[in-house]
């Protein structure tokens, strides 16, 4: 049977930890989602690599790609633009695959409005002490974009009533285990699956 | 934090091997939750041990049960009664743990209605023509028998509606831990965990 795969949507404030958490579900062999990689115009970081952890791209070739509806989502933020290019994430759920996006809270409401039977999944600092250290330790950042972000990552913490799930990200390899446990239940959820099995009472009844 | 339990309610037809999914999963280290043995009033099969897979007691004693309110839910199936005795259940909840009820489709119903918050799990057969097999299997069932339990599982099986997951029981290793994961991401579900989030933050900003 050719299902379609699962929309996987992790985010959560800015600081917190997604690409780390990320990078650890993918260094692990036991998954079976395809990642998305996301657009961004912001500068790359130590150890980033385009085409890998983002494709880096000028203003004004991101500005071209939104105005011709080939963004699912995307969002300015401190400055700096980040989205998920449409096409490799429609033709691979298409393809029965699930599909893994880490993006920014802005963007993951729009992909929650356009696909809402996606997985939301919001990853939460342990506590706000410990985020600000996080952010801090990014040299790259003024002490006034720190307090911006401060203020920034409370407001996004209380959207995580739109998310479905809520994970805390104390020890990478538990919390990236924790997502994956997450993804492996919600593929029995019944509103998912329940098509499949009056199928299966009419065929024998046949 | 002292938070309250999840209840989990592990169910779907007669035959399709409930049992042995539990014991599955109580025989693996890595589950964190208690099970909570059924009452029945039905005969002990061949390797059962009363207090271990069920307590079994007569329909008098089950009955005085019952009237004394002491019964988070019971069904009469096929000539016997099965039931799920109250006082356990709350009071492993209360401390703060997981509690694993393995129980027929129509106390399953029960418990959704006094307990909507649990985590509802269905078992399904990988077909309806193995599920035949299997109950043909059971020597002590009349062929009269048999086809009266058909017709209740198709209709058992419509009824996955009111579940939360549906699982496939197409090989118990793999099933249990289906289940398991199904566990572990529930207790992630942002209803359940927002509240400290949002404590968080209030204590934060004092």
């Amino acid at each position: 049977m050719n299902e379609r795969g699962l929309l996987i949507v992790f985010s959560g404030p800015s600081g917190v930890g997604k690409g780390t958490v990320r990078r650890e579900i993918f260094n692990t062999p036991d998954h079976d989602f395809e990642y998305s990689i996301s657009m961004t115009t912001r500068k790359k970081r130590a150890g980033e690599v385009d085409g890998v952890d983002y494709f880096f791209r000028t203003r004004e070739e991101f500005e071209k790609i939104i105005q011709n509806g080939q963004m699912l989502e995307y969002a300015e933020y401190v400055g700096n633009y980040y989205g998920t290019p449409l096409q490799y994430v429609k033709q691979t759920l298409d393809e029965g695959k699930d599909v893994f996006l880490e993006i920014e809270v802005k963007g993951a409401a729009q992909v929650k409005e356009k696909m809402p039977d996606g997985v939301f999944i919001f990853l939460t600092p342990p506590d706000l002490d410990e985020l600000r250290e996080r952010i801090v330790g990014r040299s790259t950042d003024s002490s006034e974009i720190i307090e911006k972000r401060m203020k920034i990552a409370q407001k996004e913490i209380e959207m995580m009533s739109f998310y479905d799930y809520a994970v805390v990200n104390d020890k990478v390899s538990l919390t990236a285990k924790r997502v994956k446990d997450i993804i492996a239940g919600e593929h029995f959820r019944v509103e998912r699956v329940i098509g499949k099995y009056l199928r299966m009472i009419q065929e024998y009844n046949q």
